[in-house]
């Protein structure tokens, strides 16, 4: 489901639920009856939910924390660790091939081309992030990043993803990391879904309200004000979750200037 | 070859190169007239050269910078990358078995256990500074971490790693993680000696003198003032590094608190 | 293309040329050219070509050798080496997953799902001949295969091929196979092209004629007569291959009875 | 333990027995006493026991029916799987790198270079048979061949093996082959003992004596008679059980001749 009308202001989004408007799912229903109610919301799959501009106003109108969307977990957890480090080291990266094998429901699901349509969408834009090709043409501006999701059974719901990274070295030697992930898609989720409860409670007693991008640490694609880029780098996300910590905490922020060590 | 008396002082040291001192090996000549003669300097080895008092006094005496040591470059790298994402993110880690094969003049010396030593304890380092075990027992308390070096002619200079990572999630699920890196050697170490050249000699036009733990990220084993520990994680590093650049060209740092973007 | 009318008789098929059927590809008059001149034809692809009764009845009748289909080079061929293998130890085969990157233009055609339907079939049934299912439910009844083609520019001619198999020992326990074969297509395919060529042409001087099964040995979907199933395992295709030149020339056949040592 | 003149004769070994020689293990008087008694005997582990000509020749008179040596259960069983593979297809190997890590006593004991060495002769003998490098020097006269058993507690009794295969191809182009196995060693083992143990019985009742060679199939180093040189390759292995039992039963041979099928 795309953006339209119906969602980019709070006034024509009641105006839609009045009138049954076909383009509010139950999700986004859900999401308005907790935002009314100033209860904090997250979202951990990809569709729209609070990505709405009409949700964010409500958010802000109710003091409301809201997060979203789409749990990084595995595969994708993965790649936002290692492209950061790539581009760290000025590696270029020709190509990103990314494969993933599962038994259980999603897989079966996600298997159809359409199905796979938001998911694909999600898991290809983090990388074009952390590498920043505009600003490094030479290195990231000719990637063929590729994902695919397959249905196989007998695996169950122990998840497994296959990274073939086509890297590009000093005087354009070509080199290749290969990164094979056997993990439990459910273990790695739970987790996330219980620290973002944690902490939304947490920026609501603090009076902390609208999009809660400090949080985009378990997110696979953060929401940002429009016309922003959000940040994708594992790292970053870390330091900025923390830093936050430590301000709301009143305590000092650690930048690494100079000298200083880490004690 | 371990730290002794004739490295604490510059006195001690001088008088040892006066009486032919055995435990003072051309490479810490070389370092010492280097040094005497103001030119900066930076070990890329595993071996003391200027990670000695003696040379560290000399250095701040002709205001000097000096950086070591062990470039970092391949398995090493990856290691530096993978270990704080998973820190970030709490996953536990039980083992880490990491082997090489290399065909070079480096694989056939390192293939033998006595030769392997000091590169061992540079290569098995990294991880506990990056995952703070003292800090999370529970995590990376643990941990059984193991490096083999193996000659392998027919693969020549092109080096290959294959690391195994067994890791523990939420409810001590077991996972695991394998990196198979197909890299070339020099050409992942020939920036890093360019970069250290050129910042090196930057760092002496800016009256900089002493160890520059801001080039950590090259490096394996960044070289500490004695009681710190250095930093590993190739992030902070970089962060390091970069805010160092800024500070000396009079930017703003980025310290990335709560609602700041990087446009 | 599937088998019909025009194709069940040489009568039929000649009728057909005449009458400009849309059954007969250019590949298959192509065919029918040479059989008709009584040259030795051998068909690489995975097309109908000279698998059809209209052209083994004409090969028979101009005392023609002829051999097809689909050349066994890479993926497949690690597949009827290792399915054997498996199943001479009775470990039972849950799933095997299959995946490719490459970026030359067969990758480019094969990427598009209905121009894969083909090879997907060929490549689909070697696994069914080798484990025999009919013979061992327990251990291969219950088999997930898949197999994907990936087109992924970067890689080029440089083929990849990453599979998965998940096997089952003794009181059930689950155990796993991962080979990356990271080969070249044409070099692969260039000398089993050759040998066909030298094979057929043996065959022609020897007075042999209609489906050469003995070089099923180069080919994944081996040509079989009405009502027999095709040997797909890599050796047994060998030993036949062998033990008929053994027969031409004379020799003894190799039989590995008992006692007997091969010296 | 080598063979030294005490195992040459039953007469010098009975002699040895009772001089209490240092060079008879207790192994080898489990192994006398067994055969002794007309009790069938085979050797699952690497050592000498029943592989010296002293007890050979105890097997024939009391028509005793003897096998060894090494069960042939994890990354040894892909090895003679694969090498014939490569071999049948004229595939030249440069180098072929295998590593271990298992957690067990096994590999607490392997893990010490000098407890390595008989494991590492047996293991590194499959290979230099399987691909007869006399036979095929520009294919196989130049092969490093290199194996490595790692000590690694977090896995216990989940052997796991990763290969590096350096493979050259049609005018000497490189590829490479990953073999990684995920596996159990004891559920591995356990049915190849079963199954040693119901066919020694078989042939005992048959009237067969001294070394079975049929039963190579099970075994990393199969017993031969002096001057022969014992297969390896596992197929012909199989071939030899199966054609052995086909003899035993009456039954007609299979030789693939021509154009014959196996219906």
């Amino acid at each position: 489901m795309k953006e339209s009308e119906v969602h980019k202001t709070l006034a024509n989004f009641e105006k839609g639920l009045k009138e049954n408007s076909y383009d509010i799912p139950p999700s986004m229903i859900y999401t308005y009856a907790a935002l009314k109610m100033g209860i904090p919301y997250a979202n951990g799959a990809p569709n729209l939910s609070c990505d709405v501009p009409a949700m964010v106003e409500l958010a802000k109108l109710t003091s409301t924390p809201i997060a979203g969307k789409d749990f990084k977990t595995g595969q994708t957890l993965m790649k936002t660790i290692i492209a950061p480090g790539l581009r760290a080291r000025a590696l270029g990266v020709d190509g990103w091939f990314s494969t993933n094998i599962l038994g259980n429901r999603d897989g079966a699901v996600l298997d159809d081309p359409d199905n796979f349509k938001t998911k694909e969408v999600s898991k290809l834009s983090v990388l074009e992030e952390s590498l920043e090709p505009d600003l490094f043409p030479a290195l990231y501006g000719d990637l063929y990043h590729k994902v695919r999701i397959n249905y196989y059974p007998p695996r169950g719901d122990n998840k497994e993803s296959w990274d073939n990274i086509d890297i590009r070295g000093w005087l354009n030697y070509p080199m290749q990391i290969k990164i094979n992930f056997l993990c439990r898609d459910s273990i790695l989720a739970a987790p996330v879904a219980l620290d973002l409860a944690l902490f939304l409670d947490l920026a609501k007693r603090s009076g902390m309200s609208g999009i809660q991008e400090w949080l985009s640490f378990y997110l696979k694609s953060p929401q940002a004000p429009k016309g922003l880029h959000p940040i994708h780098d594992i790292f970053k996300q870390l330091n900025k979750l923390e830093n936050t910590l430590r301000y709301m905490a009143g305590e000092e922020l650690i930048t690494y200037l100079g000298q200083d060590y880490e004690v």
